[in-house]
């Protein structure tokens, strides 16, 4: 049966390296972005546009009341975009060993027994680690000031929380739906902390 | 500077038994029910007693209204007790590197810069792990069906929590209070957990 480790992570708190170092020491395949790549292919939306979306609770433009019934209606691209992406979750996890970030991967392959991580840190540590970054993946715009940019890490989160608390009626972050959770607040020699949390999976 | 490492746990979990052989691994002394007996032995308080009232929030028996203000008169016996709890941390920690369980010790000694463990797992492992332990630390009662060890194991950690919530103004379990929140239920040998955790935390 294939290794599956799930990792869910705050905007800026190398939740991303984290997962692709331990993929790297454990072996398995690493599926982050490429997810997107897949959607675009299987569908008629562009990449930058299911980006946008895929990771975001559903805006309800028709909300139906029935007597004392809410229905809420998901609109149909956002139906399509979710369904794929549990296709190809599902897909990936039945191909290989792998480490797959965000996207309710530890709720989507729950019967699979997946090593469910959540990473996260301080906002000080998340700011110093977007600024170190933003010329390659956080485009975090060197205009920001350090409020604009604390505002934006804290807007990411909320919408990746409210789109796991959407899909999955669980809580995003909270510890009870997670085998372990680390504040890289502390570390800066993420390839260690990789290590030593693969020694922690390993056991 | 003196090392310090706090260990939270919810009851059943194994976060003593953790923290005790995180502590021999790393050659640091380890502080747990000895605090009760050093707070006995400054007070003339039973450790039993103690151990009662040291890890709960106290109960109020004058609340007095005046005005619009509610004024809370916590009970001298509580405060004694919480004010050498508080001291003995201080001096344990003075003295040389150490692991401490419980009693808000993240909270008190957070200038020291200790890392901040939390241990928890889910109900099934904590009943099967008190069931495993019941002649020794748990004192569970073989007699105890599991609804009533469930609702026995909800209601210290609820004590744990209010008693934490009371005294830090922080939320009992909640990541953003810890560096490591870690999962054993998927563990049993915690001789190896332990030497994992060891590593993350010397990273």
């Amino acid at each position: 049966m294939n290794k599956i480790i799930t990792v869910g992570r705050e905007f800026g708190s190398g939740g991303r390296e984290l997962g692709r170092r331990l993929s790297e020491i454990l072996g398995f395949a690493y599926y982050d972005r490429e997810i997107i790549e897949e959607i675009a292919k299987r569908t008629s939306l562009s990449a930058q546009y299911i980006q946008h979306i895929a990771e975001q609770k559903p805006v309800i433009p028709f909300p139906i009341h029935t007597g004392r019934t809410f229905w809420a209606v998901i609109p149909d691209y956002n139906q399509n975009v979710q369904q794929e992406q549990h296709s190809i979750i599902r897909e990936m996890a039945s191909k290989s060993s792998c480490v797959i970030v965000g996207r309710c991967a530890d709720y989507i392959l729950r019967d699979e027994n997946p090593f469910r991580l959540f990473v996260y840190s301080d906002m000080q540590s998340k700011l110093a680690r977007c600024r170190k970054n933003e010329s390659a993946d956080y485009e975090a715009g060197a205009s920001l000031t350090d409020k604009e940019l604390t505002k934006r890490i804290e807007h990411i989160d909320k919408s990746r929380a409210d789109y796991y608390n959407f899909y999955t009626g669980q809580k995003w972050g909270s510890r009870e739906n997670y085998d372990l959770c680390i504040n890289t607040g502390r570390y800066s020699d993420f390839k260690a902390l990789a290590e030593a949390v693969a020694k922690i999976y390993s056991c």
